[in-house]
């Protein structure tokens, strides 16, 4: 009953994260009703998402003529204080608040079992390469330290655990650690928040 | 911070039915990740959907090279037989059981108020036309009349009151008007039927 074309539309939307063949198909006949020149732009759309890079540093994403990102190319940012994220969308939401004047790495999402896949590995070897390369030989060691570096994982039990995973990769590559604050968030009430939250409040209150 | 090409890609696809800002941003770094050619398949996907047609008699889609879609043009299928579905996965879901033999409308989604808008009435007077030109004429009357018109509307307030206001706009086109039979569903337990399903099976028993 559906024209090949659909059939195929159906097939590849379905496989997108979180779109099942429901919505695909709503989708698909969402598409076929809004005309040939709307329907175009959209096509379009997605075909001009092919000029994105990755960049070669931090591995986020820019549209730039050389390799590198709008952040990694911004000299006024510091090269000794690294916050590593899991996702885009994390630096994205961490950039918004203008108080990270850093460079980055994005890690990509990390299993539950807190093993870095050869991607990740491959990202966090060439974070290794840039500190030495950018950074003051430490006091003690070989190679160059960064000064601090913030495992921006989920503040949940895995994001704990793949944080340490890091941590330990990383250990002679930073003079300092950390995770981002625990609390009780901004408009919170206090009679709402979780035990642990409001355990962790306490003990960093200020 | 984020390149044009995304900014754009999430313009567009926020504004897609069920599809969120933070769904578009999503779906952007997702198809970003798979790489040109993959990424070539989908906005081809997209694009080919501009050659569906859509059905001059039914407006149920089809990519015939005449205007008539697979249902319109099979001989084998009683033209005195109708059912009007509000949307084309409606149609597809009644398909699927090989149980329906007649013809179809499709008139797309109605208000919750019972008014049809322009486009529909447009599409239930292509039906007057349709049944007019084939089906024989009635005893009492100035022009044909199907034998029956299912009006197949959800079986919910709003698609109830949506059938008596189509009901009216064809009450002289069928000698006949229906609706889909209401009960328990297949497999369902009497036990967890709400009472006005168990009212309703009870009424229609069999």
């Amino acid at each position: 009953l559906f024209p090949d074309q659909i059939k195929k539309f159906i097939e590849i939307f379905s496989k997108l994260p979180s779109i099942g063949p429901r919505q695909a198909t709503r989708l698909a006949f969402y598409f076929i009703s809004i005309g040939k020149n709307n329907l175009e732009e959209i096509s379009n759309a997605v075909e001009n998402l092919k000029n994105i890079q990755i960049c070669s540093n931090c591995f986020f994403i820019h549209s730039n003529q050389d390799n590198l990102c709008n952040i990694c190319s911004d000299k006024n940012r510091r090269k000794d204080l690294v916050m590593i994220v899991e996702k885009e969308t994390d630096l994205i939401s961490v950039e918004r608040t203008k108080k990270f004047n850093g460079r980055d790495l994005v890690l990509g999402e990390m299993a539950k079992g807190g093993i870095l896949d050869s991607v990740q590995k491959l990202r966090i070897g060439q974070l290794k390469n840039f500190i030495q390369k950018t950074c003051p030989e430490p006091a003690k060691g070989t190679h160059g330290a960064a000064e601090e570096i913030i495992i921006a994982t989920n503040l949940t039990t895995y994001g704990d655990l793949n944080a340490l995973v890091i941590r330990k990769e990383l250990s002679d590559f930073s003079k300092k650690f950390s995770r981002l604050g625990r609390g009780i968030p901004t408009g919170g009430e206090i009679e709402f928040a979780d035990e642990e939250t409001l355990e962790q409040a306490i003990e960093r209150r200020s």
